[in-house]
């Protein structure tokens, strides 16, 4: 049983990749850069999105596409900014999926005006497990890791922070508050992923908003200079 | 595409049951309560769950199944406990699975003294989604939710809400440091769950700890009360 178990699971994450080379074709034919947004619940990645993209980004046409199990909570607060926001709900037909893969971001495309964004963020689904297992066709990917979650997150999801070329330490602002150990922290992230990009941030306070925007502009363009060669 | 894999999962939750119930039956026959304990990675069950068991429940023998991706971090602070602790890891032949089913429970059992274990707490995988589809054989479910994750949870993540029949609301020394609208965040949990028990508790301070080993014990208590029926 387990080995059929596994042989599903192969044969899902094979057409899994399919999908995400056809969206990756499609962003590259838009010259899209995007960048799939990771994190636990409630540990920030709205937040700092809203933080991101509250001026604009050096001339970058930022679109969002929000995966949540249910509702619109988040898009609604994104559409605030006045960016173009897709929602895609996972719950239809189960209890609802645990994640974004190729195929639901797919589905979604359609919603967006592809050829108006130069950048666009996939809000997926908050869970540090199944996100990290499913490429949609990024270009990279970003994880917030609130300090409130205690220090040895890296070591219990490992797959997730070693994924990632960039981790957001949020809610740096509680610290003062918290039995949280930074160092030890830092030192598991590089043990599950040595020398990962890795920026203390504040959604609360705006702290290392800042390089999060640069963050975002750098993939941009590293995109089109790829589109150049 | 999506009907086949709406029946996929449909069959799966069809063979988890069916291993729930054996699960149960065992459980019944060693007279013993269990206890599925779920929250998003990082809110504090095991916390909360050391604090629960540092001294004694009413003479109750307690036993632990730590679920866990990868690793054991979570069992080894529990074992200094002196309490029966065995370790499921998720991740053999994937990623890691983000929950714990009836089976991999199953597969679990053989490892602790079941004629020795009055109560036997399950600390499922950091997930707010797919814990709450698959039932162990639980006699009762409780969720921890830290008011560091937002007040809208309830309403993203509404199954796992609605499934657990007390909610610890966690980290409640740090209220003064966030803009978290308590009242507002009960207002969701009653949308979702009307009237479900809930606790304010910290495991920084120990606050609520008192009714949450209560609680702990009257799962125990009504397990022996229906055994005598």
């Amino acid at each position: 049983m387990h080995r059929t178990k596994v042989r599903v699971v192969e044969h899902a994450l094979d057409a899994n990749n399919t999908i995400a080379r056809a969206n990756r074709a499609d962003f590259d034919r838009h010259q899209l850069a995007v960048v799939n947004l990771m994190s636990a619940p409630g540990a920030g990645k709205t937040s700092l999105l809203e933080r991101a993209l509250a001026a604009p980004l050096d001339g970058l046409r930022v679109g969002v596409l929000e995966g949540d199990v249910q509702g619109s909570y988040d898009s609604d607060r994104l559409a605030a900014l006045h960016v173009p926001v897709a929602q895609l709900n996972t719950d239809p037909g189960f209890g609802g999926e645990c994640h974004l893969d190729a195929n639901m971001v797919r589905s979604a495309l359609p919603a967006l005006p592809l050829p108006d964004i130069d950048l666009l963020v996939i809000e997926n689904v908050g869970n540090l497990v199944c996100p990290a297992e499913f490429r949609v066709g990024e270009d990279a990917r970003a994880m917030v890791c609130s300090v409130t979650e205690g220090e040895d997150e890296p070591m219990k999801y490992p797959l997730m922070f070693r994924s990632c070329e960039l981790v957001l330490i949020n809610k740096i602002d509680l610290l003062a508050h918290l039995d949280f150990d930074l160092d030890r922290f830092l030192h598991y992230l590089d043990q599950v992923n040595p020398g990962v990009e890795r920026l203390l941030v504040s959604a609360r306070t705006g702290q290392g908003v800042a390089p999060w925007r640069e963050w975002l502009q750098g993939v941009a363009q590293r995109n089109r200079e790829a589109a150049l060669l």
